[in-house]
Order: structure tokens, then sequence, then C-alpha cells
């Protein structure tokens, strides 16, 4: 049976990725678009990648009936999506790419993005998107909140290593290589092309990262313990992927059979034998995640390297899966799509 | 009923597009692949972003039992090609992506390939694979001739015109922008990042280069006259696609509604609107292909873009569009993946 | 003797070059740097890539003592240039970047650029900047206009040949291809990493390129008839660098020798052997010019490719070039870097 | 007075990063280039972007008669140089770019290299080419040792800290990554334009990097017991540039201190204000480095940021600096060119 949807906020890239994602599901069609400064126009105009597709021109949010519409994700940014959530049919599933619904604690919400949550019931309610650990508990939400395209990242290569208590949960570091399509399509100056194709830098740079919020919450609830670790992220010029470079110290061979037995059932994690390493290129376009072990000369110390699409598996993908889940569709439906290369 | 597929010469960017493609693809499924010198290798090894597939592992030709095959694709170098599909099953169907078909005169193969053909009677029997305009035949076929990606771009641009006698027949000049991935896997010095990403150059320029065999051929063929256009292509740094610019001689308006007319009913084919002009980066990673004509300011002078991926509308995309037609599957199953973009 | 200059709107692209080439140039020294919207910071905040250099802070036009200036370059936006410029002392030596001198007519100025020129006197004194053509003019001028980078680098290819009579007026063809600098640092989406770095696409098509206005008054001056050429730029996923491709009626051979006769002496442009075609690679950092003709298969066709740096060659070394010959330096004082390559 | 160069291996990266430099040194005059495969071609043939340089031809070692030399610089391949140098007059004096003769003890360099050292007694006398800390050393010297640039990277950011004794020597972590033009002009499959520019990956992991010869030999010396550091490389796509994130456990403002004390004086070192990082791009094309720290919010943790580009300060630009020191020229002739931006 095809479930209706309605993609609120369609003219960032996270919105322009899921409707080419949807564009080829098996159950799933659009039937609203809402994108407030687009509105009326269409999404072929916004986005002419997805000229090709019949699809309902971008109106304003208020303009959209959502009685007919199963399911919606909310692709609008920080701050806006609680607002625009908390006034929807409360009945209606939701599944929001934004950061409002990710941090259960309203003083952590409060500390990381600079005010006071204005939806704190919702916040309440709202289940932890990363699909692999939160599985049943978003087969059962209404609202689920998509997790930040780098706490995905960085969760997956680690997340197992804490539960399986195979690291020292003092020494993480996250160093990460960040596509910039992760920046969205929002006018600053070191986005330009001219600006950013020759080099790369790190930003937000000494613990000040919002995914950092995320990061507290969901390694420390798995260690039953505080958990801080180092994360730093860099902009290097290609559009979609992210590389998480971790550095732990731990047996590698224990921390590689952590990560293998963790994701053996997982459709969309595949970890490479041990010694070797993954390529962005190898999941761009894609739902995929690769993960490499590999132990150091210096003994204890092992890295363990992440890849991942962040439009895709980080945001849309991970949302279309959730949403899956959450409407009884097959999980992996509309997801299969093999990565693209070259 | 799901056909059993055989690629040839799977190892380069042709042959792992069309895994790609056929990963998700509805009614094939691939039972062999080969490449010679990685026989023995598993996919995911030479092409890592396809190492979630349960493919067979690469072999040589020679080892492949083609009496479960119902259609190969020959991904092949040019000149490998004719001898290998010549040593084929003769009621095998194949469509084949190297050079080695597209050119019905065996003096025009020598000419532009530098070497007599070696398997004429095929040549002669082979149809040639521009969808769009040898749809009936190519359903048809036994053996399909994949066009030149260059040639497929220009003629979507000018064939209707000629057809439609609405440009000056010895005014057509095909200015290109070619992506990389059409230099395929080779070890060339200027095929490196260092020494390609920093700018562009033109190549093969001067009537020179090989597709303009296939431009010849089917220019001339409509017009019933001789046809020899300019054509030059330059190197540019980015992965996927081809943009044509087109300058020609006629009513820019006539010229956009031969074009409107011929590729109305197209499912892959899309005109824009008067006076608005594509982007690679609308088709890139789909068999989409965008056109568009603008008039100049100099009376009688019209300006044609098209614009295609190289690797898929291009070569691997258009296969598999032939190879529906050839095996009575819908033409566009598997083929109506949106665009990556970003 | 060191010159003292001034550089008015430093905080662009044009102007950072041209801190760049004088901060190695042996007779000029900066005295003064103006960009009113970042007026207090230092030029190593604005341009962290000359933060080694010292350089007095940015401030606004009207606090810089011009009674101490030698010369002072004005790399402002179009039409802000001439009200900057008329407000100058009348003694005081310019070298303009903007468009707003390029154009000696005022009726072709309003047509280009939209309203009636705010500074006619001044506009009759200006010399064309394209130092190959006007040098003795340059050499005598108070106020000197640089030309269009897109103007500079088609002339280069074509003005020759319309002076020796070379090739057909009617059909001059320019195809180019632009790295992004040229759009300067402005926040516009098109030029966002994420959206310009995959491909390729035209823009400004159909003969309504500013630029067209000075091919226009250059060419129909150096003919003695209208001229009026085909012109198509199109943005590349590249920085810097300017290639045109030229495509017109003459014979080849007489193509190459006019443009061999006429740069021969000239110590920044380089024409290649006949057949040899350049790169943008060859060129880019530098104040070089690289030309090549080919002869097509077509008879009478020729093409003629033309590369050089948009922001140095295209504008502020050839800003500086002028500039030297107003000064009575050596003309390529500080001007001889070679290009930066890989 | 000028001074008479040969470069061997002037056909590489860093062979033509030394002609680009010289061409505008104001003390240097190339009287010879080898390039044994290229033997017999002009070096605008090899590198087009340096045709306009007056040169000799590229010959043979064995050709060039060093009785007029005053200095050769060695870029040759590792293992080839110590053979080549080996056979040069004894008092000529050299400049090696390779890894032949960095490290002084012969154990570690079988180790890191594979086989024996050839030229043991040479290895001897072979000053370490980090000029800021070898200076009065590679004054006196006759064969100078270039480093690594992830080597220089790396030590630009670490030694002071280790001699200031600010940091836990056992957790100091080198995550670096790198423009491709470090990799040379190899034909090699993941050099490409197409394998390489679509995203990121690590490589030469888990401590098997050969310039961790160097960072063993130097740290432990500077520390004066044995320091072994965890480093990994990541290829990027751009051009130049290296930047080293360095993860260290001390005081943040005591190791920002201890960069800015080592550093004050040196010409081409610049560190930045606390809690501000560099951009490669700040450096590209030029003989500077960057430096920042940043402190972390776990507390004991410091993030220092290293930029430079490996093509010139990584490895020409610093040969050209050691020549200066060698033959008694001003230290920083010819190195002062402005980085290229955008």
């Amino acid at each position: 049976m095809t479930q209706n949807i309605a993609i609120l906020g369609a003219s960032g890239y996270t919105g322009a990725e899921l409707v080419r994602l949807i564009a080829t599901h098996p159950a799933m069609r659009i039937r609203a678009l809402s994108g407030d400064r687009k509105a009326g126009m269409a999404m072929g105009e916004v986005f002419p990648h997805l000229g090709h597709l019949d699809l309902p021109a971008l109106t304003r949010i208020e303009d959209i009936d959502f009685s007919h519409i199963d399911l919606a994700f909310c692709a609008l940014p920080h701050a806006t999506s609680q607002a625009v959530i908390d006034a929807l049919p409360r009945d209606l599933k939701v599944v929001d790419l934004s950061a409002d619904f990710r941090l259960r604690d309203p003083a952590e919400y409060e500390k990381w993005y600079g005010k006071p949550h204005a939806a704190v019931e919702l916040q309440k309610e709202a289940v932890y998107g990363l699909t692999e650990f939160y599985r049943d508990d978003i087969r059962a939400a209404r609202l689920c909140a998509g997790t930040g395209c780098n706490a995905a990242t960085g969760q997956y290569a680690v997340r197992p290593l804490i539960g399986a208590g195979v690291i020292d949960l003092d020494h993480i570091i996250l160093d990460l290589k960040n596509g910039v399509s992760g920046a969205g399509r929002s006018l600053k100056e070191n986005l330009l092309h001219a600006e950013l194709s020759g080099g790369t830098h790190p930003y937000s740079a000494g613990g000040t990262h919002r995914h950092l919020g995320e990061f507290d919450q969901e390694f420390s609830k798995v260690a039953g313990r505080p958990v801080r670790v180092v994360f730093t992220p860099h902009l290097a010029p290609f559009n979609r992927g992210i590389l998480a470079t971790v550095y732990v110290r731990g047996d590698a061979q224990a921390v590689h059979q952590a990560l293998q037995a963790r994701y053996a059932l997982e459709p969309f994690l595949d970890v490479l034998p041990f010694g070797q390493l993954p390529s962005t290129r190898s999941v761009a376009g894609s739902n995929f995640v690769k993960l490499g072990v590999v132990g150091d000369r210096v003994p204890g110390v092992a890295t363990v390297v992440c890849a991942l699409d962040n439009l895709c598996k980080g945001s849309s993908g991970q949302a279309i899966q959730n949403a899956n889940l959450m409407l009884g569709i097959e999980e992996t439906a509309g997801l299969m799509l093999a990565p693209v290369f070259p």
C-alpha cells in the first residue's frame, strides 16, 4: 500500500535528497512539498535535477491538508522545526531531520543550541533515530528525531566499542573529514567554490561542535557513566561523505570483533576485514556505511575509520529508513541504490 | 521473468556502471562477470562501492558458460571487442559498448580506427544503438552497437534539426565539455588529479576525434547528403557529464520546436522552455538528457545545448535501455533513478 | 624609485591579487587599502593568505590621504567605480579594474550596463587597457580602464586576425570555459562548491554578456566596419583560468602566422607551434597568455585557442602591467612570476 | 653573485617546483637539468607552465659537467638518489629531496625502506634539512637531506612542545590531510581524477608510513628518550597542502606559548592567536607555515593544527632555503612569493 508523504522544507539539500530517494521508493508517494520562501515554484525550478518527476508544487506549510498524509518529513532549519511540528496534527507521523528533538535533556538542548526548547513535551516523546540502535522504539514512534550526520558517523564507529567494553573511555578522539554538502545550501563565503576547493581546514574545534551533545548523551548512556570525547571536524573539497578517523585505546582485534559482532546482521553496515580501511567514495550516493579497523605499531592503540554519505545515511536515507519502520514497510525499501562512482 | 546477464569487461567504468544500474533493475540478474587481468577477484575488490552486492567473481571470458545467459554486455576496449564477440555463440544477444560496430562502412571503420575490421559480417548485422532513433531495429536486433558518448550528445542536439530541415548543414559547430570518466580508468599522466583538476584544455581538435565517424555516418544519412560538422571536445575537472554547446544557423524558435516535437514522447529526453539552457549537474548519475535552445543577437544564429551523463545515458544506461528492448522488458526498467545532486 | 600605491576595493579577489603581485614587485609599495564594509580590519583577516605581509589596515576611501599616492588601483564593483574615481584628485594616476571606463560611446555603456554613465568626461579621457594594443596610449594615460577578462581572452585570439584580414568577419564564434574566480567573492547560490563542483553550464548565452560591448567596440574599430561575434561563456569547476575556443573561417596557417607575427616581441604572449593547443593550467597564477591554432578537416575552418589567468593577466596582472607603463617602470616588473602547477 | 645550479630529476613535481621558484630567485641560475627518461626534451614539453623560461634542455646525469655547478638539487626517487649522489664530485654541494639521507641510523633506514643503505659514509655526513632546527649545521653542510613533507608538517607542530616539556610524550596523535601532489606524478590508479576527486581516505595507517622514521629519530632526540607517535595520513582532493591536526595532552596555553616563543623570529612560520586555526589555502604556493592552537573542553587536551604547502615548504621551498644557507645567500631569497588564492 502506498503511503502518502509530505516533505516540509523541501528546498534544501536534505529535502532534495528525500525527493531523490522517494522517486524510486516502491511504497511512498510525495503528496505535498513545502518551502516557504519558494512557495509557488515547481521543485524542478529549485532543483533542476528533479525536474523529470511528477511532483506537487512547493507550498507554504499552512496550505497543506495533512488529513491525507501518512507521514511528514521535516527538513527545516534547527529551531524552526520544533514550532512547526508542534503545530502539526498530533496523530501525524513525523520524521524530523533537524537537531530539535535529538537531545532528551532540555538543559542539554539549551546548552548546545543557546535557547530554551519551545516544545518540551514533544521532545520527551521523540525517539532518537539511530536506526540500528533504536529500531524497536522507532517502529513504535510517532515522532522520530534524525541524528546529526557527524553524530551518526561517530556513533557507528564507537558505540559498539563502548557497549563491548573494549576501549578506554577517557581516550576517544574523533577526527572527521566532511564533504561540503553537510553545510547545506547556505550562502556563506567559506562555502564558495573559489574559497573551498583548493584545500582543507578544521572548524568548530576544541569541543564546541553541537553534535557533541549527541555524543555525550548516547555514549554516556551506553557506558553508564559520563563520556566526553574529543571531536574535530574538517571541511574538505568534495560534496558527499564523512570520514571519521577514530583513535581509541584498546586491543585492535577486540575492537574489530566488537564491530563485526554488532553489525553482522545489519543490511547497511559493512565491517571490512581487519586491517582494511574504507573511503567515502565507496558509499557516496547510498545508504551504506563502511567501517574498518587497524592496529597501531604503538601497542594498545587502534584506529577505527567509518565512512558514510552525510546526505543519505547521515540524514535523508536514515530518515526514510526510520519512516519505513514507522509505516510498517520493509526497512530497506527504496534504499538499496548502489553508490555512484566515479 | 528475470533475464540472466553477463558483463564482459567489468573492471572498467562502464562495466561498473552497468553493475550499478542492474543492482536495482527489476528484471535482470548478473550471472557472469569477466575481467581478464583481474580474473579471480571479487567485484568489491575492483570497485569497493559495489562490495555490498552479491555478485559472481570476475572470471576469464573463456570460463563463462553462455548457455545460461540471455544477454551479454560487452564493455571491452575498442578492437578487442570484435574478436570477443565473434567468438561468442551466435544466438546470444549482445550489447556492445565499444566502438567496434558503430560504423556500417568498413572503410570508414578503417579510416577512423586505423586497421581493417576483423568481423565484417557481424558489423553488417549490428544495429546502431541510439535508442530514440533506432528503437524498432534495436528491438529486433541480436547485436546492438552502443554509440560514442560524444556522438550521442551531439546527435541528440542536432539530429532532429537536420531531419526537420531547419538549419544550414554547412555551419554546424559542436563544442563539447567532457567530464573525465569518459577517458576511462586508464593510467595516463594527463588524467591524474594533480594534472587535471586545476583547469581545462581541448583535445582531438581539428576534426580528428573518432566520434566524427559516427556524426558523419548518421548526419549524412538523415540529410541525404554528406554533412561534415566541426567538433572539439574539452576535458574539464568533473567526473560525470558531457555538455555540448552547438552553434547552428537557422531560426532559433524553429530549432526549439523541432527538438520539442521530436522528443515530446521520449521518457528520457527533456527539452527546456525556449531560452533556458541545461547544466550537466541536472543529469549526472541518471539516464536523462536535457536540451535547451537560445537565439543569438546575431540574426539567424541559434545555440543548442545538450547535457547528459557520459557513463549512464552516454554508454551504460543507453546499453541497458537497448537491452530492455531486445529482451522484451519495459524500456525504462531500472533506469528511472533520479540524478544525484549535489 | 619606489612608487606609492593605493588599492581601492581591496577586499575582493582582484584586490587580493593586486596585493599578491605587488608583494614581490620591486618598485611598488602599498600605502593605502580601502574596503568600505571591512574598514578597520587587517588585510590578513580578510585574506589570510596575505597575513604575512606588512600592510596598512583597510580604511574607508574618504580616509585616505592621496597626496602621498602615485597611483591608485580601483578594484570596486561596476557603477561604483565611476563615482569614486570622479571624486579623486584629478592629477592622481588611476588604473580602474571595473567596467566603467571600457566603452568609449556613452550610448553603448548605457545599453550594456543599463543606466547612463555618471562621469562622461572621465570616460572620454580613459584609455582602454589591452596593453599590447594600446601601449603608447597607456604610457601617456592618467586613467586606464582595465578590460573585461573574457574580452581580453577573446581579443588576444581574434584581434590580430581581423587586423591581418585573414578571417571572415561574419563567422566568428567564441566559446569560453571560465574558472569560477571570475565571478568574484559574491554570495550567489550557483557559486557554492556543492552547486558548482560537479559539472558545467553555459551562462549569459545568446549575445547577452556585457563583455560583448568591448568585442563590438574593439573588433569594429580594427575592422573598420561593424563586427558582431557570437560569444558564450561556460562556468567550469576550477578557480583560475579562461580558455577561449574560437571558431573562425580562414586559412589556418595564415591565422597562425598572423598571431605569431603580432606577438613575436610580446613578453607575455606565447604562440605555440602550429597544431598545438594550450591548457589553462599552463598559465594559472601568472601573467602569461598561451595561444594555439589548429586547422580543421573541414576546409577553411580554423580553431584558435587562447588561455590566460582571469585574475592575473585578465585583470590584476594586466592592471599592474599598465601601471608599470604609466609610472615609467619596466613593463614586466613584478610580473615574471612563473605559473603555479600543479 | 649568481650561483650555478643543477637539478637532477627535474621531470617530477618537486623538480618543477624548484624550477618555478628559481625562475624568480635573485641569485640562482639553472645551468643543468636532468631527467633520464625525458633526456633531450625541453622543460616546456615536460611542464608547459615552465615553457616561458630560458632553460637548458633535459639531459642525462652523466652528460652534465659539474665543474661549473655550485650546487645540485637532487629530486630523484628514493633509493636512486644515494647511488647518484655517491657518484657526484665530493666537493659539490648537494641538497637531496629524497628520503635517502634523512635517517642517521642505517638500521632505521633499512627498517623503513626495506634494504641496506648503499652509501653509509654519505649518510653520516648528511645534515637533516629542517631549517629552523638545524640552521647552523646546514650552513656548514656539503650534503643536506630534505625532510619528508609529512615529517616537516608534524615536526613544526610538535617539536617545540617536546622541547619545552609541555606535553605528555605518550599521547601524541597526528592526523594529516594531504593534497595529492605529494604522491608525485606517478601513474597509479588511485591518483586518477575520477578515482580521487569525489572523497577522501586514509592510507599507510597503523604506524606504517615511512615518515615515522623521521618522527622517531627527531622527537626521541629532542626528548632524550624514545617517543613513538600515532600518525595517519589521508588523501583529499586538492593539489597542494598538508594540514596536520595534532592531538596532545598538556595545557593549551602553554602549548601555544611554546610555539610562539620558538617561532617568534622565524621568517616563514606564523603562529596564529590562541584559538585560531589555519587552512592550507592560506599557504598554498608559498614557503610559509601557519600554526594554531585551541584548547579542548576536555581538560588537559589541546589541538595543534599546522598547515604548509607540501611541494614548497614541504620539499622544494625548504630545499632552496637550505641551499641559500649553504651558498651564503640571504636565507629568504626567492622564497617570499605570496601564497596563491583562490
